[in-house]
């Protein structure tokens, strides 16, 4: 031991600068670039007990921009000055933590950086999928496929033989969405996308039984032509028209899980609600919100079933991959502008 | 027997004229008189498993208005030219039928009139309370008191220490909904009525542990200084502006249970729904509309638990009573303009 380097095993050290997106200022309405700053960070050194973890993709959400502002919500604001968080994959490169030798592969919360360090608290250990890249694991074996799951069972008590509609259906969540129904036993899967490119992939690629352009006509207009026998559950990732289309044919005890809105959270002003909400009454409905954080112990029992899910084809995912952790803030403002297709991630290493 | 009475057992046959009140026509926005027709009709002589029952009381109720209308509803409409249908309690006055001799009091659904007469099935023998009059069938410990009843634990899963605000407090359902709410261990009941009298009944009579005028001042001004701990139940009869107002109060897991909404049943318009629906992802709410015809099953459960609640004086009720069928249009009129305290009904015998 030498006065240099930490007690405990050899360490090795390198890379020891991080590279982090800090948020400079807070958006009004749409964020733009000089919102953000990119930072070079020097790491200490290790101290009994914690990890380095070089990232191999760090996530941007749209629950994000939520964050971006300062008001009481589900999750802490982000602080001006200081590097943002969020979701990230990537291996032990230096460890002074039994539980996570130098090499496991980690999920955890120090994402908007190429490299993270901290507790070993605050890393999960997981186990790669044999033919799936890791960023699954910020995509549908992470969160995002877990919010599908968690809207579906748990919030929209999805049953066998029922009709399903998904709005923003080719995004991350969306296409898990209308994946996981068919698996669950939904009769008719049903999605709207903002593109003819997206429509083709709904059906031709995730499975759905009919799917249309929402800038073609009215919601209201196009989707009761798709649901002729009205629709049970709608799984809600936009808000707006949608929902009001969905109010409008959905049968008795039809639920409806509200999952983040993501045509709003750029206004700043407040929106009317939909015009039918008389139906709630007249039908039965159910609308509850919700917000995946607060239902991580399913976790376990989601990844138990999508892992063979995924391993098998049985559900096929896209993602769409920026480089470099420099390009991070590009690829949230494309994400946000719905020029994804599928899981949004930024490639770090 | 005679030749001029049905062959079987003995049969009083008077009264044999009833006074129905039938539907004349389809009223647009707010009914008129001219929309109603008192008819008198010869009852037919009753054939075998029939009982004839001289209705003591009628029920008058919101939910009527929208049978009035010609659209889908969760009860069908009003036939124009027929008599109308509803809550009613009564003494069979004669009968065919061996399991409702004469004497039973009865509870079913031929209301709008003074006599009903039918089959055995569609009556059913219920047994009154000591000191309870008869009409208490048709509010507290019938169709009024289940709504309230369900709202609160199917629909709104009331738990003990939950603070619970309802609108319309001062009517059949609201005051029952703050007074069972208590009995199920809720911490704080909140009220909202429309006039100055109504509000004092709400603390003085019926226990809520605040309440307020909603023409005071606007409902989102109000409600927050009287629930400064938020809520965690709002149980909505009138929709509007109490809805947005209780959404912008209701704490993480808040429920609401959406219980028809008379500020809207004689708009011809759509209304706009509330403009802070963004809370229902925020603060994982739910709301869920109902309607108590599809709840009946619970009914016998409800009738022993408010039995001896309405006997002991846990529950305290208030109703207006309109005298004479002829007056069954006047009271339904009245109780649309909210002129009622507590339950309205007409009294037929």
């Amino acid at each position: 031991m030498t006065a240099s380097t930490p007690t405990g095993p050899a360490v090795p050290v390198a890379p020891s600068v991080s590279t982090q997106i800090h948020l400079a200022s807070r958006p009004t309405g749409w964020p733009t670039p000089e919102n953000f700053r990119t930072v070079r960070v020097d790491l200490p050194d290790l101290t009994p007990g914690q990890v380095r973890v070089a990232n191999t993709f760090v996530s941007v959400d749209p629950y994000m921009r939520g964050r971006m502002n300062d008001v009481k919500s589900y999750v802490p604001p982000f602080a001006v000055g200081e590097a943002m968080t969020g979701g990230a994959v990537g291996e032990v490169v230096a460890s002074t933590a039994e539980s996570l030798p130098v090499g496991t592969t980690v999920l955890h919360q120090q994402g908007w950086r190429d490299v993270a360090q901290g507790d070993a608290a605050g890393f999960t250990a997981v186990t790669p999928v044999p033919g799936v890249a890791d960023s699954a694991f910020l995509g549908v074996l992470g969160m995002t496929g877990l919010t599908a799951w968690v809207g579906l069972t748990t919030i929209a008590s999805l049953r066998p033989g029922d009709t399903v509609f998904v709005s923003g259906a080719a995004g991350a969540v969306g296409s898990a969405v209308g994946q996981i129904a068919r698996l669950l036993g939904a009769k008719r899967v049903i999605g709207s996308a903002g593109s003819a490119e997206k429509v083709r992939l709904l059906t031709e690629r995730y499975g759905f039984d009919a799917a249309f352009n929402y800038q073609d006509a009215p919601v209201r207009e196009q989707l009761p032509t798709h649901a002729p026998d009205g629709i049970d559950v709608y799984f809600d990732n936009v808000g707006g028209d949608h929902l009001e289309a969905a109010l409008d044919v959905l049968n008795r005890d039809g639920r409806v899980a509200l999952c983040g809105a993501i045509s709003q959270y750029n206004t700043t002003e407040k929106t009317p609600g939909p015009d039918n909400m008389a139906n709630l009454v007249k039908q039965g409905l159910t609308l509850r919100g919700f917000t995946v954080g607060f239902h991580l112990d399913q976790a376990g029992e989601y990844r138990e079933k999508m892992g063979p899910w995924l391993r098998d084809g049985d559900v096929v995912t896209d993602e769409t991959v920026i480089d470099g952790i420099d390009r991070a803030v590009d690829g949230f403002l494309a994400m946000m502008r719905g020029e994804n297709v599928g899981k949004m991630v930024i490639r770090t290493r």
